[in-house]
């Protein structure tokens, strides 16, 4: 095994970006949602790390590499992925601050052609929305948001528009998320 | 969408570390097959990002945030993920310097680990290992590969038991590592 020394092995570490910043409650939220899920085995679901271009790495004596210059890259795919009821799932994680609309601003294009992509391989798809200042987390599926995106001309999605096609997450103290929930009702139930 | 005004959005460059710097090869090879079975929408596979902490991040004005202090992390799943043909994939890559052996030690535990629940959830899941100096690259199996590390008492798997227990993956020039060949034979052939 390679070894660390410096300890930074296995430490979780806030990112001071305001890029990364951004939703991380959401974020964290989903992380316990998804412990608890490995942990019971019913899903083997991880966050993909954020993709960065590293441009120099130090190697000081007897300690460990450090990344000394790096940048953010615009994510290929959705952020979320992994395998349930044997399964593919892929989804994608955003908070908002608006009370009244969801800035499509926040999905990058790349993103919405995975979703897309994914669902026509038959994957479990979706967008997990948060509207922060309401305390509301919507489960939207994938081929109802891509279709949204694609026929639309507003720069926003109206609030209005997750009450009538999406699914309120209820909040649950082991899985803050339970998105599973949602899943089992739409994917796996008669 | 989020600007990246240093211009480094999608440029791929190779991080200057011995640890990422190992296995180049045949991860830049993979890619090229990854994106071959994309651009024919015959698959959805993705390496994942490379885990690092980050600590620190400067915002230059007028220029991309740079990341200034970083730190590698042991990855908790395999590199590569997604989807085909209807079902969950996943895989770990590595190559090898020896002809008469491949050290478990570039394997990690919380790989193999990774590898033996996602095999249980009904994944395809397996290593791609290439003996870099006979140009042999192999596809493992992942529950065979799980099965010996879990019995042997050795550091390394002898090439005889590749030459035994795995497949080899000849080189095509479109798709150089056509592993999806393989896993067509192992799960889609009666």
């Amino acid at each position: 095994m390679i070894k660390y020394p410096n300890g930074k092995k296995g430490s979780y570490e806030k990112p001071k970006t305001s890029q990364s910043g951004r939703g991380m409650e959401l974020e964290k939220e989903i992380g316990l949602t998804n412990a608890y899920y490995l942990d019971k085995d019913r899903a083997i679901i991880y966050k993909k790390p954020t993709p960065v271009t590293i441009v120099n790495v130090d190697y000081p004596r007897r300690s460990a590499a450090k990344i000394t210059e790096a940048y953010f890259k615009v994510p290929s795919t959705t952020d979320y992925n992994g395998i349930y009821r044997g399964k593919y799932i892929d989804f994608e994680a955003k908070e908002c601050a608006s009370n009244t609309s969801f800035p499509l601003s926040s999905i990058h294009e790349h993103q919405v052609s995975h979703l897309k992509r994914v669902v026509s391989h038959g994957a479990i798809a979706f967008a997990i929305i948060r509207f922060t200042t309401l305390s509301i987390t919507y489960y939207v599926e994938a081929k109802k948001l891509v279709s949204y995106i694609e026929t639309t001309s507003k720069r926003s999605i109206p609030l209005s528009w997750f009450q009538e096609n999406a699914y309120e997450i209820p909040y649950n103290y082991l899985k803050p998320v339970d998105y599973l929930n949602i899943v089992d009702q739409l994917y796996f139930e008669e």
